[in-house]
């Protein structure tokens, strides 16, 4: 078994005499007085308008964490320690700070194919290649097991990560019992950390099978993602974590590391932090309302293609998520229906490219929109595959 | 002249056939459906804590930045373009964006010695060197102009950006308008960006002396940075902004870079933007009040100083900021001090070396605390400094 490596970005030196003999102090409880302290909110300078001592927790307001922590274990199928939180603004940052934990430059995090193209974006800022493994759709979308195999052993000690979606977007699927042994056996044996992006976890679209969260995780070093931007369909409140979990060796030493990041940006803000626990008490019911609008929607676009008497349209299989994949002839070019779609139709919509599926004849749509206007777009998408096909237009419901 | 070099960290190909078509339709004033819109906000489904539509827009909530760029402009003295503005959380994540859009694996950033070392460390996490230019002390701080000039030949084509602290930390010293004029031409001439950190401007302490801000120069590409940590008082807000400036061609070729960065991360939180127009009321009578404090202490221990019957003690001189150098006989190791503080006086400073102080023989201290709290600060300081000269305690005051 690999032990982890980490990047050689984060200055992890022995702390200094100077540290230690503070450290020291603190833990015979002797409360120094700080000559340096620069943080005016220990002085009584703090605006009335955000009253309170600023903690400047690496990890983000101990408060927060610990509702998020109880929060997250509120079914009691697992505990969360609000220890293995850190608190941050969005998924993005998180996917930064943890290749920037893993990667140095050159290195290599997999990341799946289709996929949403953030990924591939925030590494390259990093100066990291995201390298594509496959997802392949055959009723349902499974991982190409084999493939991840040869990457890491292509890429040997360049991977550094391995990326889950869980559920993928815009395919929807989420990772199998099995699938999930087999990449966590690979990734402990060679010391690749996983990244468990599951912010659409509870968006399953038919019936919820068995699948799990690959937050707690103990089997291979693992960071999952989360937060309100999907949880509360919340985007605007800007806020995310990560999980850690894994053998505890590597645990303790990620952390020692990822404290270095997160106390560099302090990304944590008191006016938001301070919101997190009556926020989340809306959690469950704003999931359940975001459910209900996505199945619904599901629900009316099968009705809807079954009702289209051309019937050359079909919507993959979608295990969850709040997009899913609309497949039409192949002798239709994906790039044109959209561009039909937009001069023609008033209407725009993502073709598969934007994924990199590997063949022609899909386009994304959202799940989202109040039914009226999800059907009224879903009608527009089928009359333009109709125009495509040199159809005469005609009723679709 | 040189043109701007910019990293390529940031994928900034051509629009395809859709986004152009999709651009066209929105200039005609045609109200595109996108059927693959998946922010909830835009489909009734935010949370009742968080009305409103997120606007996902890259530089942050327009509202915020007309705010804000009302309140830069209040003086009559410039005109600040809300569009020029990117909102973000902290200076922490606007020297990583900043080095990010500028700067390949490998590349250089000037930075200031005496300095603060986050930027060393963030430098580092974005596979960036930082290398140092010296500020002199001769009675009052300068910048080593000849020397910046050898390192901008020595690293040539890797120096990407000149950091300059306007004041710096914990030097105090203001970027002095010879300075700036050679600087500017420096940078113009050479395609190196200027990032000034302009966060302690306001907090000057001996008498105003016609520094000027960087904020809006156009004789270089400048990234003026500055947020509600200092001038407010608030590090716990976390509200921290860039302001673009320079030659109009530069501009627009980098805002067009940074805003695929700031698309990537759309860090500011509407729970956040929303308090915006209300903080800033607030701000001047912040950094008044704060000001009065740092003044106030300033001026307290220089009363100590010149009653302490050792007179081996003095403060360097501060122009402004938060914090001084406390200078102090040479036959003492500053380590050494610190540590007495510690184990003996029940209290800690940062000693010189912390800031790369080439002179041992200094502490930083901070001028915040409450006046009481300051004065027993550094009495404790002045009797440490006693004991290490082997000299009997004694009053100081």
């Amino acid at each position: 078994m690999n032990t982890m490596r980490f990047s050689s970005r984060v200055d992890v030196t022995e702390p200094n005499a100077i540290s230690l003999a503070e450290a020291r102090a603190r833990a015979e409880g002797v409360n120094l007085m700080k000559l340096n302290d620069s943080n005016p909110t220990r002085h009584g300078l703090a605006p009335k308008a955000i009253p309170g001592v600023y903690e400047a927790n690496p990890r983000g307001p101990r408060a927060a964490r610990e509702a998020l922590a109880d929060f997250l274990g509120r079914d009691g199928s697992r505990t969360v320690d609000p220890d293995r939180l850190y608190l941050l603004s969005s998924t993005s940052q998180a996917y930064s700070w943890l290749i920037k934990l893993l990667c140095d430059a050159g290195d290599v995090v997999l990341s799946p194919k289709p996929g949403y193209p953030l990924i591939e974006s925030i590494a390259r800022l990093e100066n990291v290649s995201a390298v594509e493994y496959s997802l392949l759709y055959d009723g349902s979308w499974m991982i190409d097991l084999a493939q991840v195999e040869s990457l890491l052993d292509e890429y040997a000690d360049r991977v550094r990560a391995l990326v889950l979606i869980n559920p993928n977007n815009p395919t929807g699927s989420y990772v199998k019992p099995g699938e999930r042994q087999r990449l966590v056996g690979l990734c402990a044996e060679r010391g690749v950390a996983m990244i468990a992006d599951e912010v659409f976890f509870d968006y399953s679209l038919d019936p919820f099978d068995g699948n799990r969260r690959l937050a707690g995780e103990r089997g291979a070093l693992t960071f999952a993602l989360d937060g309100f931007s999907k949880m509360l369909a919340a985007p605007h409140a800007k806020v995310g974590w990560i999980e850690v979990s894994g053998p505890e060796g590597d645990v303790a030493e990620t952390m020692r590391r990822l404290d270095v990041i997160a106390d560099d940006f302090l990304p944590m803000s008191d006016l938001i932090a301070g919101r997190i626990p009556d926020l989340l008490a809306s959690a469950d019911e704003q999931t359940a309302r975001v459910r209900r609008r996505t199945r619904g929607n599901l629900a009316r676009l099968r009705e809807l293609l079954a009702q289209d008497d051309l019937g050359v349209t079909d919507v993959l299989r979608a295990e969850g998520g709040w997009n899913v994949l609309l497949r039409f002839p192949a002798a239709i070019d994906e790039s044109d229906l959209v561009l039909l779609l937009i001069r023609r139709l008033r209407a725009t919509a993502q073709p598969g490219f934007f994924f990199d599926m590997t063949a022609n004849g899909y386009v994304a749509v959202s799940l989202l929109p109040e039914p009226a206007v999800f059907e009224e777009g879903m009608r527009r998408l089928l009359e333009a595959i109709r125009l495509e096909l040199g159809c005469a237009a005609g009723p679709v419901g």
